[in-house]
This record gives structure tokens, sequence and C-alpha cells, in this order.
């Protein structure tokens, strides 16, 4: 089957979270010794955890965050602050435990797996690296299409498969992340076009661009644009005109996790540009998301306002790589432990309210 | 030694956290392997940490969470949605790990510590709580002063040293918690005094209390306030005409962080208002304490305010018993985390930024 006829058939099989097991939830939460609706959002978000997972009694022990790297072809334009090398050094940071991604993926006991969805450099074999490249980096996309409509359907089967194959080994949760030198300028291009937004009020600073960089970066985005002319509605043709690999790659982990009814928790800004082309493709997905936490990237909060999730905290970051998808995932746990582990009032043999 | 003098000599002792410790943790994170201060309030936390510790490689392994428990005398006059007999009822929840606070700090690796400030109950010598009992509860505070002025100065001293016994058992880091039928009125009226701010503005719904609950319980504190007069700028004052034993704890245990050079993670409403106590005491211990969450309780707004801190996250939480401070201990470990475990940009062999 070709790929693109194999996404729709996976699309059509991606049903919402069921409402029943909202409810299930909701009763057992409000017989735990608390007052009702006392934990807020860790409750809210039991309840969807159990309505994804259409479990009473989740357990999400096995926890992926997936890195999905690629390099940008845009890069030429110099819209970023650190060389196109980067990408495939920090490859190496990964694989030796010594990223940010590493440290906090260890704190929350989940497993990075790194993947190489389209790095401009080959990696040896034997290293540590799940090896899925759809090409070596972007093509240019202020100069032409960053990549092939086929490319993009590609791109995201295989987040897609990575998931399938991750829950196959017994995940219960996924987190996304992403490594790329110039993702930023990507996703800035497609939240600008997916969410009708001006490409000023979507574009930051990225890994750290002065203000002359970031007019810079405005400049090539709009030119990007114009150029390519992608449809607003169409996630597809958008993400193969100006995404990235790893960006399809991400829109992929999601759908998969909805399709496999899984949570997925989504990082930051360019995960966000991600969430954007699975909504805008399939729109259920939105209900298998948990965003993590708002980005000090410009365009992040343009995202969330689009795919309507609020994220659950704020601490002012905006690294990527799945950094606020590992920290999101402490508080799925907290919210999951509350449900499972905490005694009821009449286990406890605690009084209830007056009246 | 009286105990008057006893606090007046230790807060003599706590000095600011040193800025030449804040200096080098700043070198340190500037090094590592991300865009210099992307991951934003995890970077300032360790900074944070490492100025309070004076530990270029703070290390936060042993960690306890306190949870005071006192009665309330102004119980008598309706303020609280649930019977004053959950106040013990829960401490037996504590001991047997069926509470919230309980599954928390197992997910975040602290140690539960149960400590009777004052509870109207005997419990049995052999149950895993430690009896610091100041008295059977405090009166009411709607008819006289919640407790003597000798009380007020026990409590706080008890919480500091609980403090010391605790870091001469090897702990890092603390969490303030509360139990108390009836401790979110009191929290009101020592935050209505302190912040001197109205009694409407900073009282709330505690446990589930109805419009008219609430109505009730705006009036008592005012008629507490009108009563007792307190001096705003007393802290002790306000803590015997108002307080509860274990807010007096909490205030003790904040004293007692500083005074060891540890941080203190600051839970919800009622910890917040043990806060205020402690600054009005002793205003440098501020700089010891990280807040974790903002509270759904009106008036925690108002003690952060004045206690001039930021807190970590809003959880639309509201349950106290240490929740908020448990979750925020685990921000505090990922931030410490980062420091110590993440390579610099010269160990992993990645490029720094262009220019």
């Amino acid at each position: 089957m070709e790929n693109i006829e194999l996404l729709h058939n996976i699309i059509k099989n991606i049903k919402e979270p069921e409402e029943k097991y909202f409810n299930l939830a909701q009763e057992k939460l409000n017989n735990l010794t608390k007052p009702i609706g006392s934990l807020g959002r860790l409750e809210e978000l039991a309840k969807k955890i159990v309505g994804i997972t259409r479990e009473i009694k989740p357990v999400l022990d096995k926890k992926n965050i997936f890195v999905m790297v690629a390099d940008h072809g845009v890069t030429e334009e110099k819209i970023s602050a650190y060389p196109k090398e980067v990408t495939s050094q920090m490859v190496f940071n990964f694989i030796n435990g010594g990223a940010a991604i590493n440290v906090l993926s260890k704190l929350v006991n989940a497993e990075v797996i790194i993947v190489d969805m389209g790095t401009a450099a080959d990696f040896d074999k034997n290293l540590p690296i799940i090896n899925r490249k759809i090409n070596y980096g972007t093509k240019n996309m202020a100069q032409e299409s960053s990549m092939t409509y086929k490319e993009a359907v590609d791109s995201i089967i295989t987040g897609i498969e990575l998931v399938e194959d991750s829950v196959r080994k017994g995940t219960k949760i996924i987190g996304t992340g992403d490594m790329g030198i110039g993702n930023t300028t990507a996703s800035s291009a497609i939240t600008s076009v997916i969410t009708e937004t001006t490409v000023e009020d979507v574009t930051g600073y990225g890994t750290g661009l002065d203000e002359e960089g970031l007019q810079n970066k405005i400049k090539v985005i709009k030119k990007a644009i114009n150029l390519n002319n992608p449809n607003p509605k169409d996630g597809l043709d958008v993400l193969s005109k100006l995404g990235g690999f790893e960006i399809g790659g991400i829109a992929g982990l999601i759908i998969g996790a909805a399709y496999k009814k899984i949570p997925v928790i989504i990082d930051g800004f360019i995960s966000g540009a991600g969430a954007l082309i699975a909504q805008s493709i399939c729109p259920t997905c939105v209900n298998y998301m948990i965003a993590s936490h708002l980005s000090v990237e410009k365009g992040h909060k343009e995202v969330l306002k689009k795919l309507n999730i609020k994220p659950l905290f704020d601490l002012d970051m905006r690294l990527g790589e799945g950094t606020g998808a590992a920290l999101g995932m402490f508080i799925a746990q907290a919210s999951i432990n509350i449900l499972n582990e905490m005694a009821t009032f009449s286990e406890a043999g605690v009084s209830k309210k007056n009246n």
C-alpha cells in the first residue's frame, strides 16, 4: 500500500477518548481522601489519561522520549545562532548522556530514543541511533519546497511506525523531542501559515539570535511562505513546503499515539509545530495530546491557542530536545499515582464533608 | 535560656545566601551544552540552591516533607466544610500511606514526617508521629487569643529544632506541609493582617464551603481580628493571636532551614501564612524559600506578593499537606541534576554560538 493510503487508513481508525472512562475516573477521584477537586489539574490529567488509555488503573511504567533529529537547508540563510554542525554534534552528546534531555529523562525514568529523521551526516551503524533518514537534510525553503510531498508523508508514517514499535515493546506513554539547527525557523513558518498569524507574531530568537538576526529570520520566513504558497488547511502541504523531517516525524508520533491509544506529552515550540500538522491531518489527535510547558519562543502561545490545550507549566524554558516533555511526564505520573494509590474515605475511615 | 532569647540568637546568625556562589553557579550553567539561559527557571533555581547551600555541586539526596498537624478552636464557629475530627483521622491516613502527600512524596523520594504540633487527640506513643504537642488545639480566636505568646514562640522553636534534627540525620532539603481542619481560617486572618489586605480579599472556600459558609467565615475572621487587634509588624504577636500551632511550626521550619543553610520548599496557602510569620520575624529567611505552587485558595496570591517570590507552577491545587511542596521538590531536583550532570561544550565537543 502507498504510504498516503496507509496514513488515511490509520486516521480513519483513530477514535475520540471515551466519555465513559472520564466518568469512571471522576467517580474514583471523588472518593479519594481529599476535598473534591482539590488536586486541580492533576485530577483533570488523570481523567484524561484514563479516557485515552481506556484503563481505570493506567500504568505508565514504560516511558519513551523520542528525540527526532534532522537538518534544515534553510540554515544557508544564516537564521540560527549556532552552526549547522551542532545538529550532529548534539547527537553524540545524546548518545553519551550529556544533554539536558538525558538528565531529565533519567530523572523521570524515561528512555531517550534518538531518531535520525534526516541529518546531513552519516552515523556509524553501531551507534544507538534509529536510522530513519528521509533525506540528508531538507532543501532551503527560501529557494524551493523543503521536501517532496512523498517525503512529508514518509516522515509522518515513520513517526507512526516508531510508536507502533515502541508500544509493541510495552511503552505506555511517549514524549516528543527535537534537535535540528534551524528548526525554529521552519516551526515559525508552519505556525504562521496554519494559525494564520503574521510572521512577526510567531518568530522568536531561537537559540539566541540578536535583533538583526531576528529581522533576517523574519524576512527569510516571509520569502519562503510567499515562494511556496502553502494551503493553510492542508497540513501535508504545509509540512512539505516549510517543514523539517523531525517535525513531520513528531506529527507522526502524535498520530501514532492517538492510533495506539496512549498519551503523548508535547514538548515546546518545535513539537508544537508538529502538533499543528497532526491536528490539521487528524483533528481528533488533539485529545491525545498533553501540552507540557509554555515555551519562551514567541510562536508557542499561538500554537497552543490553535490546538486549544493548556500547558501544565511555564518555567521560561526554550531548549527543546523534549526537556519540557520529560518534566511533563513527571506530572502525568504524579496524576496517575494519585488515582491509583490514594486511599478512599471508607478505606481510611475519614469522615466526609458536613451536610 | 528562654526560648525567646534562643529565637533571637538564631535569627541573628542567619545570613544572606552568598553572591559568590550565585556567580560560580552561573558560570557553570553557561558552559553546559545548551543555549545560555535556555532552561529558564530551572537554571535560576539551581543558582538559588547553590547560593543557599554554598555548594557548587549540591546533593539533594535526602528529602523530608514535614506535615505539621494541629487543631483549631475556631472550628466552633463552623468555618469548615469538614468536621474537626478529620484532623486526627487524616493522621492515621498519613501513617498508613493513603493520603495524597504519601503518594507524591514517594514519587519524589521524600520522607514524610508527621508532627503533632497540637491536635486535640492523644496518639499512641508507638505510632510514627513526632509528638511536639504545644497544646490540645488552639483556643477559638473569635473569643480570645488563639494561643499564649509563649506558645507562639515554642511552636516556632519546635520547627527550628525539627530541622536541626533532620539536618543532623543528613537531610539536604525540606518541604513544608500542614493538616488542620480550620487552618485556612487562621491563615486568612494572618494574611489579612500582615499583608494589610481586606479579609474579603484573602478568604476563600477552604476545603469546600458554600457561599453562606464563606460569608460566615469572613465574619468570624473579622471578629477575631477586631477582638485581638494584632500588630501587623510583629509576626509573633499575629501568630499568638490568630495562628495555629502548625503555622507556627511551619514558620519555625523555614527559619530553621535558613539557619542550617538548606532550601525549603513552601507548599500553598497555610504554609504561606507560616512563611509570612517567618518573614516578619526574620526577613532574610525569604532568600531560603522556594515557592512551589500558586494555590487556588484566594489569599495565596497576596501571600506570595508580600514574600516577593514567584511560584514554580500553578496546577489549580488547594489540598495542602505539602502536596505542592512535593511536586516542587521534583523541580528542585531537576534543576540540580541539570547543574551536576550535563556535559559542557568542551567535554561534548559541541560548537559554541556563532559570532
